[in-house]
Protein backbone atom coordinates (compact mmCIF):
# COMPACT_ATOMS: atom_id res chain seq x y z
CA UNK A 1 0.00 0.00 0.00
CA UNK A 2 1.40 3.25 -0.82
CA UNK A 3 1.49 6.60 1.45
CA UNK A 4 -0.85 8.89 0.95
CA UNK A 5 1.45 11.56 0.74
CA UNK A 6 2.95 9.68 -2.29
CA UNK A 7 2.35 11.32 -5.76
CA UNK A 8 0.31 9.30 -8.31
CA UNK A 9 1.61 8.28 -11.62
CA UNK A 10 -0.15 11.02 -14.46
CA UNK A 11 -0.35 11.18 -17.95
CA UNK A 12 1.51 14.53 -19.36
CA UNK A 13 1.26 15.85 -23.27
CA UNK A 14 4.48 17.06 -24.31
CA UNK A 15 4.80 19.38 -27.55
CA UNK A 16 8.02 19.74 -29.00
CA UNK A 17 9.58 21.51 -31.62
CA UNK A 18 13.44 20.52 -32.98
CA UNK A 19 15.54 21.15 -35.83
CA UNK A 20 15.90 17.82 -37.26
CA UNK A 21 19.39 18.67 -39.03
CA UNK A 22 21.79 16.26 -36.81
CA UNK A 23 19.32 13.93 -35.90
CA UNK A 24 18.44 10.83 -37.25
CA UNK A 25 15.03 11.13 -37.04
CA UNK A 26 12.69 11.00 -34.21
CA UNK A 27 12.39 7.32 -33.03
CA UNK A 28 15.20 5.91 -30.70
CA UNK A 29 17.78 3.81 -31.76
CA UNK A 30 19.99 1.67 -30.64
CA UNK A 31 21.37 -0.82 -33.50
CA UNK A 32 23.19 -4.04 -31.43
CA UNK A 33 26.71 -3.58 -30.78
CA UNK A 34 26.93 0.22 -31.75
CA UNK A 35 26.22 3.40 -29.56
CA UNK A 36 22.88 4.36 -29.95
CA UNK A 37 22.10 6.83 -33.13
CA UNK A 38 21.19 10.37 -31.87
CA UNK A 39 17.57 10.97 -32.21
CA UNK A 40 14.96 13.16 -31.00
CA UNK A 41 13.13 10.47 -28.58
CA UNK A 42 16.26 9.69 -27.53
CA UNK A 43 17.66 12.78 -26.14
CA UNK A 44 13.78 13.77 -25.16
CA UNK A 45 13.32 10.62 -23.06
CA UNK A 46 16.26 11.04 -21.30
CA UNK A 47 15.85 14.60 -20.15
CA UNK A 48 12.66 13.70 -19.18
CA UNK A 49 13.78 11.06 -16.89
CA UNK A 50 16.14 12.57 -15.49
CA UNK A 51 14.06 15.64 -14.79
CA UNK A 52 11.74 13.07 -13.09
CA UNK A 53 13.76 11.19 -11.48
CA UNK A 54 12.37 7.66 -13.16
CA UNK A 55 12.30 5.54 -16.34
CA UNK A 56 9.84 7.05 -19.17
CA UNK A 57 9.00 5.95 -22.07
CA UNK A 58 8.02 9.25 -24.42
CA UNK A 59 5.55 8.01 -27.09
CA UNK A 60 5.70 10.46 -30.36
CA UNK A 61 2.72 11.14 -32.61
CA UNK A 62 4.78 11.15 -35.49
CA UNK A 63 7.77 9.15 -36.63
CA UNK A 64 9.32 12.01 -38.73
CA UNK A 65 12.72 11.29 -40.55
CA UNK A 66 16.02 12.24 -40.56
CA UNK A 67 16.69 15.52 -41.41
CA UNK A 68 12.86 16.68 -40.90
CA UNK A 69 12.01 19.05 -38.71
CA UNK A 70 8.74 19.78 -36.08
CA UNK A 71 7.23 22.80 -34.50
CA UNK A 72 4.77 20.96 -33.32
CA UNK A 73 5.49 17.52 -32.40
CA UNK A 74 3.21 16.06 -29.44
CA UNK A 75 4.31 12.87 -27.27
CA UNK A 76 3.16 11.48 -24.02
CA UNK A 77 4.73 10.17 -21.07
CA UNK A 78 3.59 8.73 -17.51
CA UNK A 79 5.21 9.92 -14.37
CA UNK A 80 4.70 10.00 -10.98
CA UNK A 81 5.68 13.42 -9.55
CA UNK A 82 5.84 16.92 -7.29
CA UNK A 83 7.28 19.02 -9.88
CA UNK A 84 4.50 21.59 -10.49
CA UNK A 85 3.59 21.24 -14.21
CA UNK A 86 4.56 24.99 -15.00
CA UNK A 87 8.24 23.84 -14.27
CA UNK A 88 8.41 20.74 -16.11
CA UNK A 89 9.03 22.32 -19.75
CA UNK A 90 11.83 24.90 -18.43
CA UNK A 91 12.96 21.86 -16.43
CA UNK A 92 13.48 19.68 -19.46
CA UNK A 93 14.72 22.23 -21.76
CA UNK A 94 17.60 23.24 -19.10
CA UNK A 95 18.48 19.23 -19.88
CA UNK A 96 18.00 19.00 -23.66
CA UNK A 97 20.29 20.35 -26.36
CA UNK A 98 19.97 23.90 -28.28
CA UNK A 99 18.50 22.03 -31.48
CA UNK A 100 15.58 20.86 -29.38
CA UNK A 101 12.77 22.36 -26.96
CA UNK A 102 9.74 21.39 -25.44
CA UNK A 103 7.47 24.53 -25.86
CA UNK A 104 4.49 23.36 -23.78
CA UNK A 105 3.05 20.48 -21.26
CA UNK A 106 -0.02 19.72 -20.27
CA UNK A 107 -1.75 17.13 -18.03
CA UNK A 108 -3.96 14.56 -19.63
CA UNK A 109 -6.06 12.24 -19.03
CA UNK A 110 -4.97 8.43 -18.79
CA UNK A 111 -6.44 7.81 -22.07
CA UNK A 112 -4.70 10.28 -23.98
CA UNK A 113 -3.01 8.78 -26.84
CA UNK A 114 -0.30 10.60 -28.73
CA UNK A 115 -0.15 8.21 -31.73
CA UNK A 116 -4.22 6.87 -31.96
CA UNK A 117 -5.60 9.97 -30.75
CA UNK A 118 -3.91 12.59 -33.77
CA UNK A 119 -7.47 13.67 -35.65
CA UNK A 120 -6.05 16.04 -37.58
CA UNK A 121 -1.82 17.07 -38.79
CA UNK A 122 -0.27 19.82 -40.50
CA UNK A 123 2.64 19.72 -42.67
CA UNK A 124 4.69 22.32 -44.33
CA UNK A 125 7.36 21.68 -47.14
CA UNK A 126 9.46 25.04 -47.89
CA UNK A 127 11.16 25.39 -50.96
CA UNK A 128 14.03 28.04 -51.49
CA UNK A 129 12.60 29.04 -55.24
CA UNK A 130 15.62 31.06 -56.88
CA UNK A 131 18.56 31.13 -59.01
CA UNK A 132 20.60 32.00 -55.94
CA UNK A 133 21.13 29.58 -53.26
CA UNK A 134 20.16 29.20 -50.00
CA UNK A 135 22.56 30.21 -47.49
CA UNK A 136 21.80 30.50 -43.74
CA UNK A 137 18.39 28.19 -44.80
CA UNK A 138 19.84 25.54 -46.31
CA UNK A 139 19.05 22.95 -43.56
CA UNK A 140 15.16 23.63 -43.64
CA UNK A 141 14.64 24.62 -47.52
CA UNK A 142 14.85 22.45 -50.45
CA UNK A 143 16.19 24.80 -53.33
CA UNK A 144 14.57 24.74 -57.05
CA UNK A 145 16.01 27.41 -58.84
CA UNK A 146 13.54 26.08 -61.64
CA UNK A 147 10.60 29.06 -61.93
CA UNK A 148 7.26 27.51 -60.14
CA UNK A 149 3.58 28.37 -60.86
CA UNK A 150 2.07 28.54 -57.84
CA UNK A 151 -1.83 28.91 -59.48
CA UNK A 152 -0.92 25.51 -61.37
CA UNK A 153 0.11 23.95 -58.42
CA UNK A 154 -2.65 25.53 -56.42
CA UNK A 155 -4.67 23.62 -58.87
CA UNK A 156 -3.12 20.43 -58.35
CA UNK A 157 -3.08 20.89 -54.47
CA UNK A 158 -6.90 20.79 -54.63
CA UNK A 159 -7.56 18.16 -56.12
CA UNK A 160 -5.83 16.30 -53.42
CA UNK A 161 -8.66 17.34 -50.58
CA UNK A 162 -11.44 14.58 -49.53
CA UNK A 163 -11.11 10.98 -48.61
CA UNK A 164 -9.10 8.63 -51.41
CA UNK A 165 -7.02 6.07 -51.35
CA UNK A 166 -3.86 7.73 -51.45
CA UNK A 167 -1.65 4.62 -52.07
CA UNK A 168 -0.14 6.37 -54.65
CA UNK A 169 1.27 8.99 -53.02
CA UNK A 170 3.19 6.92 -50.68
CA UNK A 171 6.38 4.67 -51.09
CA UNK A 172 5.98 1.55 -51.24
CA UNK A 173 7.33 0.56 -47.89
CA UNK A 174 4.84 1.78 -45.90
CA UNK A 175 3.77 -1.06 -44.32
CA UNK A 176 -0.14 0.15 -43.92
CA UNK A 177 -3.32 -2.64 -44.84
CA UNK A 178 -5.65 0.51 -44.65
CA UNK A 179 -4.42 3.61 -47.37
CA UNK A 180 -7.31 5.15 -47.23
CA UNK A 181 -6.69 8.84 -45.66
CA UNK A 182 -7.97 12.30 -45.87
CA UNK A 183 -6.66 15.41 -46.45
CA UNK A 184 -8.40 18.70 -44.96
CA UNK A 185 -6.61 21.08 -47.11
CA UNK A 186 -3.48 21.55 -49.40
CA UNK A 187 -2.39 24.82 -50.61
CA UNK A 188 0.63 26.17 -52.15
CA UNK A 189 1.84 29.49 -51.28
CA UNK A 190 4.38 32.48 -52.20
CA UNK A 191 6.14 33.43 -49.11
CA UNK A 192 9.09 36.34 -49.65
CA UNK A 193 11.49 36.27 -46.54
CA UNK A 194 10.91 38.99 -44.63
CA UNK A 195 15.31 38.98 -44.28
CA UNK A 196 15.78 39.00 -47.65
CA UNK A 197 17.44 35.55 -48.02
CA UNK A 198 15.37 35.13 -50.82
CA UNK A 199 11.66 33.85 -52.13
CA UNK A 200 9.99 30.29 -50.97
CA UNK A 201 6.71 28.63 -52.44
CA UNK A 202 5.64 26.49 -49.37
CA UNK A 203 3.23 23.97 -49.55
CA UNK A 204 0.71 22.75 -46.94
CA UNK A 205 -0.59 19.87 -46.66
CA UNK A 206 -3.67 19.11 -43.44
CA UNK A 207 -4.67 15.29 -43.31
CA UNK A 208 -6.01 12.63 -40.89
CA UNK A 209 -2.75 11.15 -40.94
CA UNK A 210 0.24 10.51 -43.65
CA UNK A 211 1.92 7.38 -45.21
CA UNK A 212 5.55 6.81 -45.30
CA UNK A 213 7.09 9.89 -47.48
CA UNK A 214 3.57 10.79 -48.84
CA UNK A 215 3.94 14.65 -48.06
CA UNK A 216 7.53 15.17 -49.40
CA UNK A 217 6.25 12.81 -52.37
CA UNK A 218 2.93 14.94 -52.70
CA UNK A 219 5.69 18.02 -52.68
CA UNK A 220 7.46 16.60 -55.26
CA UNK A 221 4.62 15.67 -57.70
CA UNK A 222 3.42 19.00 -57.08
CA UNK A 223 6.66 20.94 -57.82
CA UNK A 224 6.74 18.59 -61.42
CA UNK A 225 3.11 20.57 -62.12
CA UNK A 226 4.93 23.81 -60.86
CA UNK A 227 7.49 23.38 -63.62
CA UNK A 228 4.88 22.79 -66.42
CA UNK A 229 6.64 18.84 -66.48
CA UNK A 230 2.91 17.40 -65.54
CA UNK A 231 -0.54 19.02 -66.07
CA UNK A 232 -2.65 19.47 -62.59
CA UNK A 233 -4.75 16.56 -64.08
CA UNK A 234 -1.88 14.15 -63.31
CA UNK A 235 -3.53 14.01 -59.41
CA UNK A 236 -7.09 12.32 -61.02
CA UNK A 237 -4.79 9.71 -61.98
CA UNK A 238 -2.42 8.97 -59.03
CA UNK A 239 -5.66 8.63 -56.85
CA UNK A 240 -7.55 6.69 -59.72
CA UNK A 241 -5.09 4.33 -60.01
CA UNK A 242 -3.18 4.25 -56.68
CA UNK A 243 0.19 3.87 -58.87
CA UNK A 244 3.00 5.27 -56.82
CA UNK A 245 4.61 5.38 -60.75
CA UNK A 246 2.39 8.15 -61.85
CA UNK A 247 3.43 10.48 -58.67
CA UNK A 248 6.41 12.90 -58.88
CA UNK A 249 9.59 11.98 -57.02
CA UNK A 250 10.17 12.08 -53.18
CA UNK A 251 11.58 15.77 -52.16
CA UNK A 252 14.82 16.26 -49.88
CA UNK A 253 13.29 15.92 -46.19
CA UNK A 254 15.25 19.27 -44.84
CA UNK A 255 11.94 21.13 -46.83
CA UNK A 256 9.44 19.44 -44.22
CA UNK A 257 8.40 20.10 -41.19
CA UNK A 258 5.29 18.87 -38.55
CA UNK A 259 3.40 21.98 -37.87
CA UNK A 260 0.90 20.93 -35.34
CA UNK A 261 -1.59 18.39 -34.58
CA UNK A 262 -4.73 18.51 -32.93
CA UNK A 263 -6.80 16.05 -30.83
CA UNK B 1 55.57 40.74 -76.74
CA UNK B 2 52.56 39.74 -76.06
CA UNK B 3 50.39 38.61 -79.27
CA UNK B 4 47.72 41.00 -80.19
CA UNK B 5 44.89 38.76 -79.56
CA UNK B 6 45.88 37.99 -75.82
CA UNK B 7 43.62 38.69 -73.12
CA UNK B 8 44.79 41.39 -71.02
CA UNK B 9 45.30 41.80 -67.57
CA UNK B 10 42.25 43.46 -65.60
CA UNK B 11 40.52 44.20 -62.50
CA UNK B 12 37.32 42.56 -60.99
CA UNK B 13 35.28 43.19 -58.25
CA UNK B 14 33.51 40.69 -56.24
CA UNK B 15 29.98 41.19 -54.14
CA UNK B 16 30.32 37.83 -51.97
CA UNK B 17 27.75 36.29 -49.69
CA UNK B 18 28.86 33.86 -46.95
CA UNK B 19 27.50 31.88 -43.81
CA UNK B 20 30.06 32.20 -41.63
CA UNK B 21 29.14 29.40 -39.41
CA UNK B 22 32.07 26.95 -40.66
CA UNK B 23 34.21 29.16 -41.98
CA UNK B 24 37.54 30.47 -39.85
CA UNK B 25 36.75 33.84 -40.76
CA UNK B 26 37.13 35.98 -44.28
CA UNK B 27 41.39 35.93 -43.92
CA UNK B 28 43.62 32.99 -45.38
CA UNK B 29 45.31 31.33 -42.56
CA UNK B 30 48.21 29.12 -43.24
CA UNK B 31 49.21 27.94 -39.72
CA UNK B 32 52.96 26.25 -40.47
CA UNK B 33 53.22 22.81 -40.40
CA UNK B 34 49.48 22.58 -40.38
CA UNK B 35 46.66 21.83 -42.86
CA UNK B 36 45.23 25.34 -43.84
CA UNK B 37 42.30 26.75 -42.09
CA UNK B 38 38.98 26.58 -43.80
CA UNK B 39 38.42 30.39 -44.51
CA UNK B 40 36.12 32.18 -47.26
CA UNK B 41 39.13 33.94 -48.75
CA UNK B 42 40.51 30.15 -49.37
CA UNK B 43 37.86 28.86 -50.71
CA UNK B 44 36.95 31.52 -52.75
CA UNK B 45 40.56 32.30 -54.64
CA UNK B 46 40.74 28.81 -55.09
CA UNK B 47 37.68 28.34 -56.25
CA UNK B 48 38.76 31.72 -58.86
CA UNK B 49 42.43 30.54 -59.58
CA UNK B 50 40.36 27.57 -60.90
CA UNK B 51 38.39 29.43 -63.26
CA UNK B 52 40.24 31.61 -64.45
CA UNK B 53 43.53 28.82 -64.61
CA UNK B 54 45.79 31.53 -63.15
CA UNK B 55 47.17 32.18 -59.50
CA UNK B 56 44.94 34.95 -58.25
CA UNK B 57 44.95 36.72 -54.69
CA UNK B 58 40.87 37.98 -53.92
CA UNK B 59 41.48 40.85 -51.39
CA UNK B 60 38.69 41.70 -48.99
CA UNK B 61 37.40 44.69 -48.13
CA UNK B 62 36.04 43.59 -44.57
CA UNK B 63 38.28 40.64 -42.53
CA UNK B 64 35.47 39.09 -40.76
CA UNK B 65 35.70 37.43 -37.65
CA UNK B 66 34.87 33.45 -37.58
CA UNK B 67 31.19 33.16 -37.72
CA UNK B 68 30.65 36.85 -38.78
CA UNK B 69 28.61 35.96 -42.18
CA UNK B 70 28.47 38.39 -44.73
CA UNK B 71 25.47 39.25 -47.58
CA UNK B 72 27.79 41.50 -49.14
CA UNK B 73 31.79 41.09 -49.04
CA UNK B 74 33.47 42.73 -51.67
CA UNK B 75 37.00 41.64 -53.31
CA UNK B 76 38.52 42.72 -56.03
CA UNK B 77 41.33 40.14 -58.04
CA UNK B 78 43.01 41.15 -61.09
CA UNK B 79 43.20 38.35 -64.03
CA UNK B 80 43.43 37.92 -67.56
CA UNK B 81 40.91 36.04 -69.13
CA UNK B 82 38.62 36.02 -72.64
CA UNK B 83 35.62 34.42 -70.29
CA UNK B 84 32.82 36.60 -70.71
CA UNK B 85 31.91 38.91 -67.73
CA UNK B 86 28.82 37.53 -66.85
CA UNK B 87 30.25 33.90 -66.79
CA UNK B 88 32.29 34.47 -64.37
CA UNK B 89 30.36 34.54 -61.01
CA UNK B 90 28.35 31.14 -62.02
CA UNK B 91 31.83 29.42 -63.26
CA UNK B 92 33.19 30.51 -59.42
CA UNK B 93 29.87 29.38 -58.23
CA UNK B 94 29.79 26.15 -59.57
CA UNK B 95 33.03 25.65 -57.54
CA UNK B 96 32.46 26.96 -54.11
CA UNK B 97 30.54 25.12 -51.49
CA UNK B 98 27.58 25.81 -50.42
CA UNK B 99 27.82 27.96 -47.34
CA UNK B 100 29.10 30.85 -50.16
CA UNK B 101 28.03 32.41 -53.27
CA UNK B 102 29.30 35.04 -55.39
CA UNK B 103 26.32 37.38 -56.16
CA UNK B 104 28.01 39.64 -58.76
CA UNK B 105 31.21 40.34 -60.78
CA UNK B 106 31.78 43.65 -61.91
CA UNK B 107 34.70 45.00 -64.17
CA UNK B 108 36.51 48.07 -62.38
CA UNK B 109 39.18 50.48 -63.01
CA UNK B 110 42.92 49.28 -61.84
CA UNK B 111 42.74 51.83 -59.28
CA UNK B 112 39.98 49.92 -57.27
CA UNK B 113 40.95 48.78 -53.82
CA UNK B 114 38.28 46.77 -51.80
CA UNK B 115 40.19 47.82 -49.12
CA UNK B 116 41.43 51.31 -49.01
CA UNK B 117 38.34 52.62 -51.76
CA UNK B 118 35.69 51.45 -49.14
CA UNK B 119 33.81 54.48 -48.11
CA UNK B 120 30.58 53.05 -46.28
CA UNK B 121 29.29 49.76 -44.65
CA UNK B 122 26.35 48.53 -43.20
CA UNK B 123 26.46 45.86 -40.48
CA UNK B 124 23.42 43.98 -38.96
CA UNK B 125 23.45 42.73 -34.88
CA UNK B 126 20.47 39.61 -34.98
CA UNK B 127 19.30 39.23 -31.33
CA UNK B 128 16.55 36.52 -31.09
CA UNK B 129 14.77 38.35 -28.39
CA UNK B 130 12.33 35.53 -26.56
CA UNK B 131 12.16 33.03 -23.74
CA UNK B 132 12.01 30.39 -26.61
CA UNK B 133 15.39 29.57 -28.26
CA UNK B 134 16.31 29.83 -31.68
CA UNK B 135 15.93 26.50 -33.59
CA UNK B 136 16.87 27.02 -37.20
CA UNK B 137 18.31 30.54 -36.43
CA UNK B 138 20.97 29.67 -34.38
CA UNK B 139 23.67 29.88 -36.24
CA UNK B 140 22.69 33.52 -37.51
CA UNK B 141 21.37 35.25 -34.65
CA UNK B 142 22.56 35.72 -30.20
CA UNK B 143 19.97 34.84 -28.15
CA UNK B 144 18.51 37.54 -25.26
CA UNK B 145 15.99 36.24 -23.28
CA UNK B 146 15.60 38.91 -21.52
CA UNK B 147 13.44 41.91 -22.74
CA UNK B 148 14.95 44.75 -24.59
CA UNK B 149 13.81 48.08 -24.06
CA UNK B 150 14.09 49.34 -27.77
CA UNK B 151 13.21 52.81 -27.66
CA UNK B 152 15.48 53.87 -25.11
CA UNK B 153 18.46 51.85 -27.22
CA UNK B 154 17.25 54.12 -30.21
CA UNK B 155 18.03 56.82 -27.72
CA UNK B 156 21.76 55.52 -27.24
CA UNK B 157 21.70 54.41 -30.76
CA UNK B 158 21.48 57.85 -32.06
CA UNK B 159 24.31 59.20 -29.84
CA UNK B 160 26.68 56.94 -31.80
CA UNK B 161 25.86 59.29 -35.05
CA UNK B 162 28.68 61.75 -35.76
CA UNK B 163 32.59 61.58 -36.10
CA UNK B 164 34.22 60.28 -32.99
CA UNK B 165 37.26 58.63 -31.21
CA UNK B 166 35.91 55.50 -31.32
CA UNK B 167 38.34 53.85 -29.47
CA UNK B 168 36.59 52.96 -26.28
CA UNK B 169 34.32 51.12 -28.68
CA UNK B 170 36.92 48.53 -29.79
CA UNK B 171 39.03 45.71 -28.50
CA UNK B 172 42.11 46.90 -27.18
CA UNK B 173 44.40 45.11 -29.42
CA UNK B 174 42.79 47.30 -32.55
CA UNK B 175 45.97 48.08 -34.00
CA UNK B 176 45.18 51.49 -35.77
CA UNK B 177 46.98 54.45 -34.74
CA UNK B 178 43.92 56.66 -35.82
CA UNK B 179 40.52 55.87 -34.04
CA UNK B 180 38.27 58.41 -35.39
CA UNK B 181 35.70 57.18 -37.58
CA UNK B 182 32.35 58.75 -38.78
CA UNK B 183 28.98 56.74 -37.64
CA UNK B 184 26.60 57.63 -40.24
CA UNK B 185 23.70 55.70 -38.83
CA UNK B 186 23.02 53.50 -36.05
CA UNK B 187 19.36 52.70 -35.14
CA UNK B 188 17.74 49.59 -33.23
CA UNK B 189 14.50 47.79 -34.78
CA UNK B 190 12.18 45.35 -34.09
CA UNK B 191 11.38 42.48 -36.72
CA UNK B 192 8.43 39.97 -36.53
CA UNK B 193 9.97 37.02 -37.87
CA UNK B 194 7.47 36.09 -40.65
CA UNK B 195 8.04 33.02 -40.54
CA UNK B 196 7.20 32.53 -36.90
CA UNK B 197 10.18 31.61 -35.31
CA UNK B 198 10.24 34.75 -32.60
CA UNK B 199 10.49 38.01 -32.51
CA UNK B 200 14.09 39.67 -33.40
CA UNK B 201 15.77 42.88 -32.37
CA UNK B 202 18.25 43.85 -34.89
CA UNK B 203 20.88 46.72 -34.40
CA UNK B 204 22.10 48.26 -37.61
CA UNK B 205 25.33 50.44 -37.70
CA UNK B 206 26.74 52.32 -40.79
CA UNK B 207 30.13 54.02 -40.60
CA UNK B 208 32.93 55.03 -42.75
CA UNK B 209 35.12 52.11 -40.96
CA UNK B 210 34.96 50.05 -37.72
CA UNK B 211 37.44 49.31 -35.38
CA UNK B 212 38.41 45.27 -34.25
CA UNK B 213 35.14 44.04 -32.61
CA UNK B 214 33.51 47.43 -32.72
CA UNK B 215 30.02 46.84 -33.97
CA UNK B 216 29.81 43.69 -31.74
CA UNK B 217 30.52 45.88 -28.88
CA UNK B 218 28.28 48.53 -29.68
CA UNK B 219 25.67 45.67 -29.78
CA UNK B 220 27.03 44.46 -26.51
CA UNK B 221 26.37 48.06 -25.16
CA UNK B 222 23.12 48.58 -26.47
CA UNK B 223 21.84 45.54 -25.04
CA UNK B 224 22.62 46.79 -21.25
CA UNK B 225 21.09 49.93 -21.95
CA UNK B 226 17.77 47.65 -23.62
CA UNK B 227 17.84 45.88 -20.34
CA UNK B 228 18.16 48.57 -18.16
CA UNK B 229 21.74 48.68 -17.21
CA UNK B 230 23.07 51.20 -18.73
CA UNK B 231 21.22 54.16 -19.38
CA UNK B 232 21.48 55.91 -22.91
CA UNK B 233 24.00 58.68 -21.69
CA UNK B 234 26.73 55.79 -21.21
CA UNK B 235 27.70 56.46 -25.21
CA UNK B 236 28.14 60.19 -24.52
CA UNK B 237 30.87 58.49 -21.27
CA UNK B 238 32.37 56.09 -23.62
CA UNK B 239 32.88 58.73 -26.73
CA UNK B 240 34.24 61.71 -24.16
CA UNK B 241 36.97 59.34 -22.64
CA UNK B 242 37.57 56.72 -24.76
CA UNK B 243 37.94 54.15 -22.28
CA UNK B 244 36.56 50.47 -23.19
CA UNK B 245 35.98 49.44 -19.89
CA UNK B 246 32.52 51.81 -19.61
CA UNK B 247 31.26 49.57 -22.71
CA UNK B 248 29.62 46.51 -22.35
CA UNK B 249 30.50 43.00 -23.52
CA UNK B 250 31.32 41.93 -26.96
CA UNK B 251 28.67 39.61 -27.99
CA UNK B 252 28.92 36.59 -29.97
CA UNK B 253 30.23 36.69 -33.68
CA UNK B 254 27.16 34.40 -34.92
CA UNK B 255 24.70 37.30 -34.52
CA UNK B 256 26.86 40.03 -36.79
CA UNK B 257 26.06 40.34 -40.65
CA UNK B 258 28.18 42.50 -43.52
CA UNK B 259 25.34 43.60 -45.59
CA UNK B 260 26.65 46.36 -47.71
CA UNK B 261 29.97 48.36 -48.69
CA UNK B 262 29.70 51.34 -50.77
CA UNK B 263 32.81 53.06 -52.47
Amino acid sequence: MSQTDDPILKRYKLTIAYDGTAFHGWQKQEPPGQEPLRTVQGVVQMATAMVMKQRVIVVGASRTDAGVHARGQVAHFDAATRIPLERIAPAINSRLPRDVEVMGTEEVDASFDAISGAKHKRYRYRIFNSLHRPLHQRFCVWHCWLNLDVEKMNVAAKKLIGTHDVAGLANADHGRDNTVRTIFDCFVEQRNQCDGEGPQVHIVVEGSGFLYNMVRIIAGTLVEVGRGHFAPEIIDKILATADRRHAGPTLAPQGLSLEWIRY
